[in-house]
C-alpha cells in the first residue's frame, strides 16, 4: 500500500480504524513470528486509530500506519534494540515517532533488527530472522530488517529504520524498496539507542519516492535538544541535463547477474538526461574501511559495552565478537583515524566537483540466508562494500529497486548518493528513475534553512 | 612599529633593505637570547629584502617584516617546534608563510615557544625564556611567547603565533598586544607542526587591530590541501547597537586589580553602542575541563608521542609529564568525550542567541616567572581559564590590551569572541575598544563565500 492509495480510500470514506483493523488481521495472516518484536493487541491499535480519527483529515499523515524498528522509542511500548534482556519501557516517544503522530501517522509495531543495528543482513537476532517477503530463500537485509519486511509484506505504508553503515538502505535493496538514508543530523536521534552515536540516522522504507517525501516533510525537524541535530541547508537541483559519477571498476562480488542489472541502471539514468562520468572511488572506499577496521567501532561499545559486560551471555554471539573488537584503540589512534577521514573526504570532495550525483550498486550482490549463515562475517562484509561510507563522508542517498538476478528471483537495487542536504533532489530522481508521476518538490517549509554544522 | 607606519615611511623613500637592516640592528641590541630559535645572518635577511624590493611596491604587506613561531615552516630555516632534536629542515614555507611572502612580507626569525607548543606561560623551552617586552619580571606569555615579544620589542611589524587552547591569546593579552586567534581552518596548517591538530589554528600579533586585519587579508584563503581547512563564511556585522556578554562571576585567581580592569572595559564598550547581557558561562568551562582533563591531550601524543617515545631525554620535563598523561584514554571513552563536546557546544548556542560577542578576560591574571616556576601546572591552568574552550566550540576570537594592573607595571587584556565567521567583525570592534582609526571593513575578496565544514 502507498500513501496516495490510502489517501484515496480515505477520501472515499474509509475510517483509520477500519484500515488499521484490516492491517492487524493481515499481520496475523502474514505469520511471520520473526518480523515483529513487539506487536500491540488489536485493542491498542484501534485506540490508537480512534484518537487519530478525533484529529482534522488534512494533516499530512492521517491515518497513515508505519512501523518503527525496535531500536526506537515508541511510549509504552518496549525497546529492546534486538536484545530481550536490554529491553526498557520508554515514557516518551523519539522525537520522530512523536513528529509523524503529530502529522496522524499510526505506529503499529516495534519491528526485528540485528541486535544493536550491528550487521547489514538481518540474521543476527535472537528474534529470527525476519521473512524477505519477496523470496525467503534470501536474507531480508538488516539490520532494518523488519522494518523492510513490514512494508515489503504490505502491512503498512512506510516504516522507520536505522541507517549507520548501511542498515537503510540494503533492506530496501533486498525488498525492492525506497530506502531513505537522510543526510546526518536531518532527522532528530532523539530516543534512539545509539549504534555510532556520531554517524547514525534514523532512515525511512517506503514503496514510492513520493511516500518517502511525504514522511520527510514530517519529520525532517532541526531538533535542539538533540546535539547531533543539524540545521541543514537543503541543497543542489537537478536541472533536464545531470552528471552521474559511475564506479570505475564496480564490485559485485563474483554475482553474474547484477553486472547486468547495474548497466541498465546506468542506461535508465542516461535517458533521464543524464551522463555518466567515470569516477575512482578509492577515497570513498577507503573511508569505508575506517567504520570496521577502525576505531568506530568502539562507539558501538560506548553505547552498549556496560550493558554486554555486565550480560555476555544475552548478547548474540557474531555481535558481541564485533563489539569486542572494540578493544585496543586508544585515543590518540582515534585521533589519527578521524584525521585520515577528514583527508578522504577532502579527496572526495574532488570527486563532487565533476559529478552531480553518484549511482552505486547498493549492495554488489544478494545472499541467502543459507550463504550467510555459513559464512556470516563475511558475507556481511561484502554487503557493505557501497553503504559504509557515505554517513563518514556525510553524504544523503537513497536506495532504489533496480530489477532482480538469479532469473527474476533475487530483488536488487542501486543507490543514488549525494552531499549532505540533496535529499529533496535525490528522492525526486528517485521517483524518476522508477517511472512514478513526476514528484512535485515544494519549497521545504519544516527544513530550516540557516547553518550546517 | 605598525604596518601603517612601514607604509608611511615606504611612501616617503625608506626600501626594504633599510628597514630590514635597521631591524636587524635593534634586534641584537634588544639582547635577547631566549627571544629566537633562529636568527639568519643579516646578509640572508638583506637578500630576501633584495627580492621584495623586486616585486610591485603596491602588494598590500610590501617590505613588512614579521617573525615566525618556530612550529611553523619557513623554507632553508630549521623547525624545531621548541625541541631541538626534534629539529628538521623544511624545503617548503607553511601556506600562510607562502602567502605573505607573495604579498610582499619578510620572515626575519624564528621565534622561541613552548616546547610543542604546550602551554601558556612561555617558560617550557629547552631554549630559554624569552623576555616581557613591557616588564621582564613577568611572564612572556605561551606558548607563542617569542613571536609577541618580538613584535612589543619592536623587531618587527607582525608576527604568526598558533593557537589551540590560548597561545595567540594570552601571550597578546601579557604584552600589550592584539591577538587575532582566526575561525578553525580559516587559515591553512599546512607546514605547520600540530599540536592538536583538529583545534590547531596559525594565529597573528600586531600593534593594532588594524594591521592584523591586513594580515587577515592576505592569509585567509582556503586550502585545498590542508584536510582541517574551511571554506568560512564571513558573518555577522556589528550596528551602532549590539549585546555584548559578560560572565555572572568571572574569575580572577585572586587578583586585586583585574576585576577593576575589566569593569572598565565593559564600560568601554558600553561608551561603543553596547549593552551588556549576563551570561552563564558553564557550556563553555565545561568544554574547557575536555581539553586538559580529557582525550584531547592525546592528539598532542598522537602528533610527537612517537618522537617522545624515541627520545625521552629530549623533551623538557614538565612537557613530557603532561604528553605522557595523555595514556588511558581508549576509542569509546574519546568518543563519548566528542559527544559531551557536541552537548556542550549545543548549550552555548542558547548563550549565542542572547549576544553578539562575548567580553571576557583574556586570562585571570598575569603571573610573573618566579611564580611560574614554583608553581609550574597551576598557574598555567588558571592562565587558560578563558581561552581553553574557543577552538573545542569553534568561536573566533580577538585579544586586546585593556590597562595595567599592579600599579601600571602588568599589561592585561580582555578578549572579544565570536561564532566562527565573525573573524573580520570582531577585529573591527577591536580597532573601535582601542581607539584605532574606524577600520574600513573591505568585503573580504580572498574569503571563499560557500560553505562551512
Amino acid at each position: 500500500m502507498t500513501i496516495t492509495e490510502l489517501k484515496t480510500r480515505y477520501a472515499g470514506g474509509a475510517t483509520p480504524s477500519e484500515i488499521i483493523g484490516e492491517i492487524r488481521d493481515k499481520t496475523i495472516a502474514w505469520n511471520d513470528p520473526a518480523l515483529f518484536i513487539h506487536l500491540p493487541e488489536k485493542s491498542v491499535l484501534l485506540e490508537i486509530a480512534a484518537a487519530v480519527e478525533a484529529m482534522p483529515e488534512g494533516l499530512p499523515l492521517w491515518g497513515i500506519p508505519f512501523v518503527v524498528k525496535d531500536n526506537i522509542d515508541v511510549a509504552g511500548w518496549p525497546t529492546t534494540a534486538g536484545c530481550p534482556e536490554y529491553a526498557y519501557l520508554p515514557t516518551k516517544d523519539a522525537e520522530v515517532v512523536r513528529l509523524l503522530r503529530a502529522a496522524g501517522a499510526i505506529p503499529i509495531a516495534k519491528a526485528n533488527m540485528d541486535q544493536f543495528a550491528t550487521g547489514l543482513v538481518g540474521t543476527r537476532s535472537p528474534y529470527g530472522v525476519a521473512r524477505n517477503a519477496i523470496d525467503a530463500e534470501f536474507l531480508p537485509g538488516g539490520s532494518s530488517s523488519g522494518s523492510a519486511s513490514s512494508v515489503a509484506a504490505d502491512l503498512c505504508a512506510f516504516s522507520l529504520g536505522t541507517d549507520t553503515a548501511g542498515s537503510g538502505r540494503v533492506p530496501a535493496a533486498f525488498q525492492e524498496l525506497i530506502g531513505w538514508k537522510p543526510t546526518r543530523g536531518l532527522l532528530s536521534n532523539r530516543g534512539l539507542v545509539p549504534a555510532c552515536r556520531s554517524l547514525d540516522c534514523i532512515s525511512v522504507f517506503a514503496n514510492t519516492a513520493a511516500d518517502a517525501l511525504l514522511v520527510s516533510e514530517a519529520v525532517s525537524v532541526y531538533d535542539e535538544a538533540d546535539a547531533f541535530s543539524r540545521k541543514v541547508i537543503p541543497k543542489g537541483g537537478i536541472g533536464a541535463r545531470f552528471r552521474f559519477g559511475v564506479p570505475v571498476s564496480p564490485d559485485f562480488a563474483g554475482d553474474p547477474d547484477t553486472p547486468g542489472l547495474f548497466a541498465a541502471a546506468v542506461e535508465k539514468l542516461k535517458s533521464l538526461g543524464g551522463t555518466p562520468v567515470m569516477v575512482d572511488l578509492t577515497a570513498f572506499t577507503e573511508a569505508a574501511k575506517l567504520l570496521y577496521e577502525g576505531p568506530w567501532v568502539a562507539e558501538r561499545w560506548a553505547a552498549v559495552g556496560g550493558f554486554v559486560e555486565k550480560n555476555p551471555d544475552a548478547v548474540f554471539p557474531v555481535t558481541r565478537k564485533i563489539l569486542e573488537g572494540s578493544k585496543g584503540w586508544d585515543a590518540a589512534s582515534t585521533f589519527l583515524a578521524q584525521y585520515k577521514l577528514r583527508e578522504h573526504a577532502r579527496d572526495a570532495e574532488a570527486v563532487w566537483k565533476k559529478i552531480d550525483v553518484l549511482l552505486l550498486p547498493t549492495t554488489p550482490r544478494i545472499h541467502t540466508v543459507a550463504e550467510n549463515l555459513q559464512e556470516p562475517y563475511g558475507t556481511n562484509a561484502t554487503l557493505g562494500r557501497y553503504t559504509n561510507f557515505m554517513n563518514l563522508l556525510d553524504l544523503a542517498a537513497v536506495a532504489v529497486p533496480a530489477g532482480r538476478a538469479r532469473s527474476g528471483r533475487a530483488p536488487w537495487g542501486v543507490t543514488l548518493a549525494a552531499p549532505a542536504g540533496w535529499d529533496v533532489v535525490l528522492l525526486g530522481l528517485a521517483a524518476r528513475f522508477r517511472g512514478e508521476p513526476e514528484i512535485e518538490i515544494r519549497k521545504p517549509t519544516r527544513i530550516p534553512l540557516l547553518v550546517c554544522g
